[in-house]
């Protein structure tokens, strides 16, 4: 016990909710923990914060050591430090957002993360702490980004089909769309550069290609907009 | 030196933007410190977090004790955590914003603060520590928040006129907003209820006033909107 204050402090942590997405699902990534508290349980990647880095940087050199991923754009989430949430002692932690798409991530566990593994949003095992509330507020802010910033930049392969950009707005809010609809809006946002390209490699009829418009989908998510889907 | 520890530890604070309007400007509360670092500097209303008690008690307690300021709604705005942001260690910061009605509160200095003042938004001194960054944050939060929820409950007193709004929508802003579009694009939102009562007291021809229809401007808060203006 080499380091003593005039006064006791918490301990401080970073927590990391990764979302990505597959053909299937929304995803979240896990580690399972390979020490006591809670030894054994899936949780968010995550850890205690030295005094040499900042707080992003400690976001992503813990999600780096227990799940190998790494280049992902974090962006903070919010602080957590109820009293008891800890069984050890008191912590607080700074939770960060990431969205990834999973087939640019590999993830492979290590330090003191037993295991590491993508599970679908509405499959999720018990979680160690508070951190099924960590992942709740995370989902919400995810469900409220899409309604004024465009998304699916960071989530969908830089070309991607109308039917996969709808699979993603569903599974992040978590109820079917109509098809016209969402076409005539997410046209109308003019986000949408329209390939000279169709699908390949599907047995049903090959769909039209489109990428984002960097430069307009930048300005939409600064500026915001809303989308009422 | 009475507490210790296997690892060291960031010390935790908190750190209140408190924003307020009066008939001229956009407000913030400061206090002046009267230790150091930074003695005699203004700066944000803040303070340690205790052991005992959650990241929003230690700012509500915090704001009283600095500035006699009770029973407002503090909303967590950011946790700063850079290196070398406190000449005497490593200190990570949560900060919390609040919105107030100015004539409501009247500010009194306590505790550690040497005094306790509003100042004008454009009329700022210079802050200790990177409170003026913070200060940024949070003016640029504000300004964000009006793009997609009402804004002025907490802000205006119960009965207003629609001048007052634009004028707080203009302090926000930071520009002048044209007044035929301002009252069209805000009696289409519906959050407004026309009552049957005139100013009072004043020198121009008596205005109209109003109130919020709480019942609405809560769902839209919730719900988010567009309000380009």
């Amino acid at each position: 016990m080499k380091y003593c204050y005039e006064y006791p402090r918490p301990a401080l942590t970073v927590d990391c909710v990764v979302f990505g997405l597959d053909e299937e699902d929304l995803k979240v990534l896990l580690i399972q923990r390979n020490l006591p508290p809670f030894e054994g349980k899936w949780a968010l990647p995550g850890g205690f914060v030295r005094l040499d880095e900042t707080l992003e940087e400690a976001a992503r050199r813990e999600l780096q050591e227990e799940t190998g991923i790494e280049n992902v754009f974090q962006e903070q989430l919010y602080t957590v430090g109820e009293l008891g949430r800890d069984p050890r002692e008191r912590v607080v932690t700074v939770a960060y957002l990431s969205l990834v798409k999973l087939s640019d991530h590999q993830v492979t566990a290590a330090t003191d993360a037993r295991n590491a593994a993508w599970f679908a949003i509405d499959d999720v095992p018990p979680l160690a702490f508070d951190h099924a509330k960590i992942l709740r507020l995370a989902h919400e802010r995810l469900q409220g980004k899409v309604r004024y910033q465009p998304i699916g930049f960071e989530l969908l392969p830089a070309k991607f089909t109308l039917r996969q950009l709808q699979h993603l707005y569903e599974v992040i809010l978590d109820r079917p769309l109509d098809k016209r609809n969402f076409r005539k809006k997410i046209l109308s946002m003019e986000i949408l550069v329209e390939l000279d390209e169709v699908e390949t490699d599907v047995a049903h009829r090959a769909a039209q290609l489109y990428k984002f418009d960097r430069k307009k989908y930048d300005r939409l998510t600064k500026r915001g907009f809303n989308f009422e889907i």
